[in-house]
């Protein structure tokens, strides 16, 4: 005799699944749609469903995508000459929603990490560089937007000696600026913060 | 022009109306059933379904099982003098795994709380009354197992009250025990737990 029906147990084996959900918030998630009127799960199910029908990889940036061209890759308005690289299409979302950029975007798919047996040869290395060798355009600018941490950092380095190794002056590379962040704390910053924002400080 | 697309976001609006679950990690989730194989969408779709067809709620206990009566109050075994009264299924399930316990439940359906405008009309308190009431066993014990919160010590107290307008002097009812958690610190409990086990103490 178990104590949970199996098709309870089957759904918090999928929750449990998730990035970040452990067994206790699982449960919880599947209990949340036992109590729920039925249309809740119908409409998860569907959901999910669609999505996996409905989207593709735009082939050119490598986003998430309705359609092959992406609407940003297919917009003629934003600057093909700026690409952003980015880790993850969440990253493309993020950007954006704050409305500052103008350009185009690459999805790299992850950051080079060591300790998850992750190399540049798992992520879209490859497809980048043929990008900017191979793209319509010159003078581009390679924005690298991967995240302040150890791995985006490493990657950033390791895209930076790529584009160098193509020997092409045309191709400008640059990276997010490091510094405090709006609102922030300074008694409250971490070392690293403070060691960027001082390093790159600005003339007043 | 959407940043993300319609289904991704459906996907999305889903998981953020879970407990427990924000905006990002309900984006996080979407991203992660769109890089896993269509597989895992599915079977959490199927699991979903299912399970809602599947279960059924005991109308004996209110648990939520694969049949009614459900297991636990089908067996013989059990002692139908015991009732242990909890908030939730899956309070029963941390105690059937914990193996101490050898009676019945009834699963109030959650606990009186003002602040979220949930009254004794609410749970299911009618059907706890009628249960003991016209139950047919003499000499039942009722053990109240709600949470040691606010919350759960009202509820406590309301069905203390509701039984005992009884007048059934055969009716025991009880409470699970307070005090210092195994394994805990004396220097890290907190003050209601330090007088909980200091008013409870036990002759050595």
């Amino acid at each position: 005799m178990s104590v949970l029906p199996k098709s309870v147990e089957k759904v918090i084996e999928n929750f449990e699944r998730l990035p970040g959900i452990g067994p206790k918030s699982a449960a919880r998630m599947a209990y949340f749609f036992l109590r729920a009127p039925k249309d809740r799960s119908v409409n998860l199910a569907k959901a999910l469903v669609e999505m996996k029908k409905n989207t593709v990889t735009c082939k050119s940036c490598f986003n998430i995508s309705d359609g092959d061209p992406c609407d940003i890759c297919e917009d003629s308005r934003r600057d093909a000459k700026k690409i952003c690289v980015v880790e993850e299409p969440l990253d493309v979302v993020a950007i954006e929603k704050s409305g500052v950029y103008d350009g185009k975007y690459f999805v790299l798919g992850g950051v080079i990490s060591p300790a998850e047996g992750i190399g540049p040869e798992a992520l879209r290395m490859k497809e980048l560089r043929s990008r900017i060798k191979e793209g319509p355009d010159d003078d581009i600018e390679v924005i690298i937007a991967t995240n302040p941490s150890l791995e985006g950092e490493a990657t950033a380095a390791y895209i930076t000696d790529m584009l160098g190794a193509l020997n092409d002056v045309s191709i400008k590379v640059s990276r997010l600026a490091m510094g405090l962040p709006t609102g922030a704390d300074l008694e409250y910053a971490d070392r690293l913060t403070l060691k960027r924002a001082l390093e790159g400080r600005t003339k007043i």
